[in-house]
This record gives C-alpha cells, sequence and structure tokens, in this order.
C-alpha cells in the first residue's frame, strides 16, 4: 500500500540537524518525507488518501508521518514538527481544514486530532500556499535570491495560484488572493464543482479535460483518443497528453484551447502581481509537451499584443517547477520552521 | 492662473511640527500641498501643466510648490522634503521619470532639477502609487486600522490600480503591479495610446467615454449628448456624465458598457489581491452617478455567479474615495516620511 517515493538518500544521515516532516495532502494520495534545515527530504512516501470519512483521511496522513519516518530511519523525538499543505479553506491559526470539496471536509480540527495521535507540534495550511512557499524556498525562486516576486499556478485536479510578494507569503483577506481557477472565464461555460459556470478549473483543470475528451470524442467518432478512453477503467488528464503526443487531433485540440485559456490566467495574474517568474506546478505540469507548448504559445501571443506588459511576461518568466512533487512537502516543512 | 483649492484653514498654525509638501503632477494641472504629520493638508494649490517641454514642466511644478508655501504662510526652511507622485512609470530610488505619456516625458531627472531649484530634498514616485499609499494611510484605510489589504482604482484620463498588502505599497518587479488599464479586455478593441487595441483604458477612461459618445452621436442623429458636445470646445467626459444625469440614452449606454468593464477589472483584481476593500479614485468617480452606478451593478452580477468570491465582494468592497483629489497630494507627502 505504500510506495516508497525514491530510494536515492533515503535514509537521513545521523546528525543531519533539526528535522521536520511535511506532509502534502492530496484528494488520492497523500506524501510525505523527513525534511532537514537546507531543503533534503528523506524517506519519501506516498499514499493513498482515504476519503470515506474525515477520521479515516486524518488516520491515513497519521500512517504518511509514521511511514516516512520509518523510511527514513528517524525517531519521532527527533522532530522538531510536522507541517502539513491540505486542499480547500484552511484556518491557518487553529489548523481547521475548513472546507475542501476533494476531501470532503468541514471543520475538521485538523492539528488538534494529529497532535494528540502523533505527541508532536503540528502548522496546517492550504496545499498550494505550502507548495508556492515550498517553490520560493528550495525551488525557482532560490535561484532568484531571498526576496522574490513570484507566482506559483498549481494544475492539477484543481487550479490554483499564490504570490509571493518580496519573499513572503501572500495570502489576501479571506485566504483567497490568487483562487484563480474559481475565477469565471467564460460566462455561462461548463458547470463547475463550486457551483459557478465557466470557471478556469472547470475549463482546463485534469478532470475537465477528461471530460472534454468524453464529450467530443461521442461527437467526431473514432480518434486515438477514444481507443485509449475506452481501454482505461478511470481515466485521467494523462490519456489526453497521451493521444497528443501522438498525433491525436481531437486531443490537441482539447489541451491547445485549455492552454489559452491558462495563459489567459497567466496574463490576468502577471497584470496583477508583476512577478518575476511564473512557476507551473501540479500533476499537469511535470514535464515539458502539448499543454505547456500551448500555455506558452497563448503568453508569447499575449505579450506581443500587449506592449507595457512584454517585459514582464519575457519568454522566461513562464518555467516548470523546479521541485516538482517536493514543493509541497518542503514548503509544508517549511511552515514549521516559519511558525516555530 | 493660480486657483487656490480652498479657502479653509489654508494657513499652516504656528507649531504645526514637521511639514513636507506634496505635489500630485497630473498631464493638465498640479496640485500641491503643504502637510502635517497628521494628514492636515494646509496651502492647497492648483495650477496648469506646461508640457511644452519637460524644463517647463519642471518650471511648473516648481511653481506650485512655492504657491503652496506661499498660501500656506510657510517658509522653506520649515520644510523637510517634498514628494511628488508623477504619471507614468518611475525610478524612485534615483527620482527620474522615466517614461510619462501624458507628459511626454522621457528620463527627466525630477529629483536632481527640483533639489537644485528649490534647495529642499524631494521624493518622486509613480502618481496612483502616491495616491494609493495617501488613502491607504489617511483615507479609508485609515478606516480599517494600520495592516489593511487595499486595492486602489485610479479613473481618469488613464486607468490604473495599485495594491497595498498588508500595509506596505506592491509596486512589482518592473513597477507594472496592477496596471490594469493597459490589460486588454477586448482583443482587436479600439486603439489604446499605449500602441494596444482593446486595453481597459481605451474602453473606459474619460477620453475613451468622450471618443465613443462623438463617434455614436454621429450614428445615433439628434439627443440631448449632441447638444451638450456641440457646444463645448473641449468635451470631457463630465458632459457624458451629464447627459446621463439628465436621462439620455446613448450617454447611459456608453457609461453602462464601461461600467461593466471597470467592474470585470475589479472581479479580476478581487481575484488576484482579496483586499479588504477597492477604492476607486481619480476624475471619474469624484461622485456617485451613472458610472459609479454600473460599476456597483456589475460587481454585484459577479459577486452572485461566483460563490467563491462572493465574501470578497461584498456589497460594502467597492468605496469611493474617502479623500479625492488631497490622496495624491497626501500620499506624496507621506513619501518624504517613509523615504527619509
Amino acid at each position: 500500500m505504500i510506495e516508497p517515493h525514491s530510494s536515492i538518500a533515503s535514509r537521513a544521515p545521523a546528525g543531519a540537524g533539526p528535522l521536520v516532516v511535511g506532509v502534502d495532502v492530496g484528494g488520492t494520495k497523500i506524501a510525505a518525507g523527513v525534511v532537514d534545515g537546507r531543503g533534503h527530504v528523506y524517506g519519501r512516501v506516498k499514499l493513498p488518501t482515504d476519503t470515506a470519512r474525515p477520521e479515516m483521511t486524518l488516520q491515513s496522513i497519521a500512517a504518511g508521518i509514521t511511514a516516512a519516518l520509518h523510511a527514513a530511519e528517524v525517531s519521532p523525538s527527533h522532530i522538531s514538527g510536522v507541517g502539513l499543505g491540505i486542499p480547500g479553506k484552511v484556518d491557518p491559526e487553529h489548523g481547521i481544514g475548513l472546507l475542501s470539496v476533494n476531501l470532503g471536509w468541514q471543520d475538521v480540527p485538523v492539528k488538534h486530532w494529529l497532535e494528540e495521535a502523533l505527541g508532536l507540534p503540528c502548522v496546517v495550511e492550504n496545499d498550494v500556499s505550502a507548495a508556492t512557499l515550498g517553490e520560493s524556498l528550495y525551488g525557482v525562486g532560490r535561484e532568484l535570491g531571498g526576496l522574490a516576486n513570484l507566482v506559483y499556478l498549481s494544475l492539477g485536479t484543481g487550479i490554483a495560484a499564490r504570490a509571493m510578494i518580496e519573499g513572503r507569503l501572500y495570502r489576501g483577506t479571506n485566504g483567497l488572493a490568487g483562487e484563480i481557477g474559481h475565477a469565471i472565464f467564460v460566462p455561462g461555460g461548463p458547470l463547475c464543482r463550486c457551483g459557478a459556470r465557466g470557471c478556469l478549473e472547470a475549463l482546463a483543470a485534469g478532470p475537465a479535460l477528461v471530460l472534454q475528451a468524453q464529450e467530443e470524442i461521442q461527437a467526431e467518432g473514432d480518434s486515438l483518443l477514444q481507443e485509449l478512453l475506452d481501454r482505461s477503467p478511470k481515466p485521467t488528464a494523462e490519456l489526453v497528453f497521451e493521444a497528443a503526443t501522438r498525433g491525436d487531433n481531437l486531443a490537441r485540440q482539447i489541451l491547445a484551447e485549455a492552454g489559452s485559456h491558462l495563459a489567459h490566467a497567466i496574463y490576468l495574474l502577471a497584470v496583477a502581481f508583476d512577478p518575476q517568474v511564473v512557476v507551473l506546478g501540479g500533476g499537469l505540469a511535470q514535464v515539458e509537451g502539448p499543454l505547456i507548448e500551448a500555455i506558452q504559445f497563448g503568453v508569447a501571443q499575449w505579450a506581443e499584443q500587449s506592449p507595457v506588459f512584454r517585459e514582464v511576461l519575457d519568454p522566461g518568466v513562464v518555467r516548470l517547477s523546479a521541485l516538482q512533487q517536493d514543493a509541497g512537502i518542503l514548503g509544508a516543512a517549511a511552515l514549521v520552521a516559519v511558525k516555530g
């Protein structure tokens, strides 16, 4: 059930200094690792998220933490705290998961429950905020020096952005700054799980790409995409990527359109935040490919049309995450250092 | 040539404490005043901006400063510095006006020239940044306490926004954070003075409203709007406001459409910054009226469609400037305190 995430340097060396555990809680997987003060991750593990009931989810999280400690061969007594990135709306001050559609959570006392269960101090943050912090401290942001203006755009099952403003995470007044996944891009467009129509997430997130593929193969008839979808019991956006890479026209069209909406989002984030970089992270931005190409193409078009923002939208501005899946673990771990 | 801005409390009382001069440099008018540490403005003056050559403009600015000191009955020896808000792109560190379409400026050494001319230390900032600081420190922001997240949207000859992030002005990496006036809202739309097509400024700023009125009366024939425009040698957006208030349908349509674009801009700024308030300032937002009503109506519609942002777009969020024309003077004055 528990997959070791990497077999290299799994064990934390003796004398690695103060250690914390970072946990990235997703709707389908929980990733955890033991992190030292320089941002090295030891004992990475990944396990499925049990979303049957909130208490089961909390038990999955506790199991992930224990498994990471085991894989890193570290005793809990050497751990100064646990940082957790959780999807949806979070109250970081009280450590409560206020609302998460993916986890089916409402007002779950994460910090309290885990501190009781593990005997370790816990800090809770929104998952995209945690990944933004991770990318800023240990990924693309580290290359830019300490006080970067960085926008992190997470593309996966959901879509959300967060900004680092002069080296500090900006959450906004209601914790919603950068929640561009639920900004309406096509009024009256496809229904989003938030209840609105035409949100960016309903146009370009993973489930939206699969839905478009399923709807359009019925209209268009035979295609490689249809073949791949028919073979898969639980189709994911990766199938659309695969079909596009293998030249399927319908898949390429779907990704071109999603990329165009995402480029528009990046343009609007650039107008608002004038960042040094926009980092693309999350499951849909793991590797270069047709979606990333479509995004880069769209951003270049906006730059060409907008003389004022041409320097903001320089070709090097949009970059893939340097940390990928570790961004969430490292950012969550950094919360412990930041907060305690 | 010099109009006293207000006849009340013009003279600075003896013992008013440390005094600075704040100057708001516009494309047509320069407003200046003497400001004390509590944000009281004395000796307000307004004079026309001479934009024939950069040196003439600098002479107008110096004349404005001298006139304000005279009106406040304050000797330059009691002034600790001068703060200036200037349209366009500014290098605050070196006090240079890098680029201003309205002033016809490129690389003008404002700080150096004025310090030589006046013998007083000068600080230079973008005009919308200065007004944002003023509104935050002495206007709507003061009512919210010290660490507000506030977006200021300036609506006049130009359109631009700036954000206060947890009580600090955020300029962005290239000084362009919040330059939403040059974000393209209607691809292929009307030509903007920045060279792009369909910028918000080309759709909803003062000159755009006049241009739309002139173009559309030719198509539509007789109207009150036409009568007002014909009578005016140099028509302004105020005529469109007047016609709309008096029931002219064409004028109401023009303002409804501009208001709808501005509401969209406010929605996007709210998604990015999740602010406590969005303050509307500048010449087009002096009083309630058909444009402000159209904006409020549009924002309410976005709120209704977007459950996630409903709390961000609460009816009280969009507010008119509490300081109006003093925002620029007070913010510019505050730069002196902030910087030195």
